[in-house]
């Protein structure tokens, strides 16, 4: 953490020569424009550290980055960087805020930022599923479908500007039927190390017009082999989307009490199990409410944890409870009315002082006018940025680590972690502020580490705190989804079973796609060869 | 051809002397009983043959069959199989009929049946789903769910013998929610080539309660690459069931024209997309009617394809339509109707002159004695084996390839697999008889290729107008998901796309996670190095 960021930095393990050959034929290959050294175009290089990390530290900065536009020009940057063994770093949009955002995990790493390759290539409306390129956003693609006044609705996360395969790759998480964006990918194009490309199940015959209808081919599925990976460049990807409803119906359920966590869980999960409820439903907290309105300091002016008072404050001004579940219905308006009756049923006996709000939308009628709050803008696939605002929490320049775990959907679990996280964030000077989100059988305990990214010692705190949090949820047995670049080892160490034999499998996959260890080494803990030994 | 079926073989490239050291160092493993050999128990290893080949031919015709009872037995044979270059054809139940059976594709091959590994090892109702190992069948697990009295059903395929683990590996359907059996797995346990045992997703960290609910853990999924693959040997799998509903109606549209089958694939797509429908729908002919009712000599005695007339006087005697799509609801009995009546007016105005019938029937009231008849039977869970009576179509001893191609869940594309598949099947003198399976975006035309077993000529001609069929739809742009082990490679060459480069990277990951080519070679058309020089 000690040269300025500005600094021109050569991969590691090359020489200064050869990195100036790499970058000369990266030139050659792109064109001059597409090419970022760092001590030169410093300004646009900045763009790709973790803009919520301390200013001063420079443990992710990036040598150079490079822009390729197009799939031969992806392969043209792998087989150079294998030429002079150059490290790459993916990222699409570069919005992995939270996590590290573009920056590499490796200093001096080549950052190839796939923005410049931004097309939707099909809108299928028949089949319900969209084609596009990792430098796609959700703002892109939500505004190609409304220029087509398509009748599909795509799948979103909280933060629009992010890349939809992007998102996808990370295991990320949308708030529509098939939010989990994993497992509604079909269908992926993929630059190899070797410099070839695949295609992966239908698209893995000439002229397949099921590429993005069926999710496998004939043998084994590669498709999650390129997510949460360091094995392929991600170029194309089919994205399944959903009809437009008849109905749409935004619901909250607020619970008063602390201790009714436990209930709200316990009591979705049959209508999650039995279908009811089809979309991914969340579970904020008042803090997460109060974030977005104005600072801390303007709700509670006291040292330490945030007291009950705060909670019941939040809770009267806002109009919510203490836990806040989001979910959405979505169908003709008989079936609509039947689920949330259910709904209303299920909370009335489940969880006593609860109550439930909806209101129902016919789908047409959805946009940016008539669904004007987030809750009911995300669910109807109407991005935004509006939870951008809950970086102003503690003043100065907002950020945030997010700590992941994942546990079966009990409200048991969300206890033990409760119990695990809050006191350790509490006394490490942050909020606890889990938004939960839901799937039948599990959930992420998404936990914003809040910070002022201008206070060294709040960022410093953050970052002691989720190491520390990292090493005892793994040994409570939970572990986590996703991890922020720092961090990846110490995850990946959580998985440690039969003497880590997941981590030695991915390590002999790696070495057997990327021998030369150019893609994005270090990302999830898989490192090349050449990186673990000595 | 030429051998006899039940001579001893040695596995290719292995002198006597060295198989023989093998064979004893797999009985000193599992003991004696667990290692049959061909020439010696050869009534035994005669179950592993194909039992839908001629029963004269004997190309795949193992060397021996070992019997592991455990997991760490699966490793000892993994290891001794390395030392001796013994390779290896893993088999759960040995049910893959109409694809090959338990048989080899390798002649001369040591199958590992998984039989005796036939646990389940739990039954979560809070989370719904089972863990299983590869010989519990879709029997075991269902007669495991009654004796529990567990409110759970199993999505099941249509013949109940088969395992759980080794259908849903080989990318099996069933037709309850969660039908697509691959998407609904979660969590592996497996055996590579290296003798390690990995556990996939949650499961690869120790004492995580999420592994059976939650499909991904950190850094890529892996569990799709031990299906359709021979990179490992599955010894345990998470299930997730299905709660059962409150109601449960089982939906029959009968459509009585051979031009309808474009408007019933589009009447229903609307409805698969937008979870009016959640089940694994079937598109059903006479003919496939007709099969379990009588032989075909008794329907039809004249020359050449079945006439108009056969298909009029099945679809009078047997109240059905030329076709017949089934499918079912399951929910609340508000739902259920408003389902139902969405689903009558959709075949109203999509398809004049089809008929809809339907029941309803509250779940816990389902049992063998209250649902009776196969395709309601199916759509709930209660296995059977109804469908073998179709076997008796061409008298003798029946048998079956299955030609099963997907295509988007389009009418057009089922009208051009008709048309390509239908004049090729009749010339063959066989019958066409395909049961077309829906998923919300594509379509399985499986078409079962009916013939006598002892009738060679009938086989062969069976054997012919597959390898000709897996051409034909190939260069239309249709490929196969599934495939018979003698066209395994056929059907793999349909996958060209960029000069095989999907086959190149299986092969990529076959060398190096089975460096020595033990495992199920040829499997899917992936070959060891070894068996592709040369």
């Amino acid at each position: 953490m000690s040269a300025p960021v500005d600094d021109a930095v050569v991969p590691p393990g090359l020489s200064a020569e050869d990195f100036g050959k790499a970058l000369r034929a990266f030139a050659a290959a792109l064109g001059e424009g597409a090419v970022l050294r760092a001590g030169e175009a410093t300004e646009q290089v900045r763009e790709f550290r973790d803009p919520y990390s301390f200013p001063g530290w420079d443990d992710h900065w990036p040598a150079a980055v490079v822009q390729p536009g197009s799939v031969e020009e992806v392969q043209a940057v792998v087989r150079i960087a294998r030429q002079y063994r150059v490290p790459l770093w993916t990222t699409s949009m570069g919005k992995n805020n939270a996590y590290g955002g573009p920056a590499p995990r490796v200093r001096g790493s080549v950052v190839v930022s796939m923005r410049r390759m931004n097309r939707v290539l099909e809108v299928n409306e028949e089949l319900a599923y969209a084609v596009v390129e990792p430098g796609v956003s959700f703002f892109d693609l939500c505004a190609e479908l409304q220029r087509r006044a398509s009748r599909l609705w795509a799948s979103i996360p909280d933060l629009g500007w992010g890349s939809v395969v992007g998102n996808t790759l990370d295991h990320g998480v949308g708030y529509l039927p098939g939010g989990n964006h994993a497992d509604t990918q079909c269908g992926l194009e993929v630059v190899l190390a070797s410099g070839e490309v695949v295609r992966t199940g239908m698209g893995a015959m000439d002229g397949n017009p099921a590429w993005h209808a069926h999710r496998r081919g004939f043998g084994p599925a590669v498709d999650s082999l390129f997510m949460q990976s360091n094995f392929g460049i991600v170029t194309k990807m089919g994205k399944w989307l959903t009809p437009r409803p008849e109905v749409y119906a935004p619901v909250e359920v607020h619970a008063p009490r602390e201790e009714d966590l436990e209930a709200i869980i316990d009591t979705i999960r049959p209508l999650l199990l039995d279908g009811t409820v089809t979309n991914v439903p969340l579970i904020g907290t008042a803090v997460g409410a109060a974030s977005v309105t104005r600072p801390r300091a303007q709700w509670y002016s006291g040292d330490g944890p945030l007291p009950a008072e705060f909670y019941a404050r939040a809770a009267a001004e806002l109009g919510l409870g203490y836990w806040n579940l989001r979910l959405a219905l979505y169908g003709p308006a008989d079936i609509v009315d039947a689920q949330l009756a259910r709904l209303r049923a299920a909370y009335a006996a489940g969880v006593p002082g609860a109550w439930l709000t909806a209101r129902t939308i016919a789908g047409e009628d959805v946009s940016e006018e008539t669904v004007t709050i987030h809750p009911e803008r995300v669910q109807a696939g109407v991005p935004g940025l509006a939870l951008l605002d809950s970086l102003q929490w503690w003043g100065g320049i907002g950020g945030h680590l997010d700590f992941s775990p994942v546990a079966p959907l009990a409200g048991r679990h969300a206890r033990t972690l409760v119990n695990i996280l809050r006191p350790e964030i509490e006394r490490a000077g942050l909020d606890f502020w889990p938004g939960t989100i839901l799937t039948p059988r599990s959930f992420y305990m998404v936990s914003p580490l809040l910070y002022d990214t201008t206070n060294e010692a709040q960022v410093k705190a953050a970052y002691d705190v989720y190491r520390r949090l990292v090493k005892l949820t793994g040994e409570a047995g939970y572990g986590l989804y996703r991890g922020h670049i720092d961090f990846m080892d110490d995850i990946a160490a959580q998985y440690g079973w039969n003497d880590h034999a997941m981590l030695r499998l991915y390590q002999t996959l790696k070495d057997a796609l990327d021998p030369d260890g150019i893609l994005s080494p270090g990302k999830q803990g898989i490192w090349p060869r050449s990186m673990r030994e000595g």
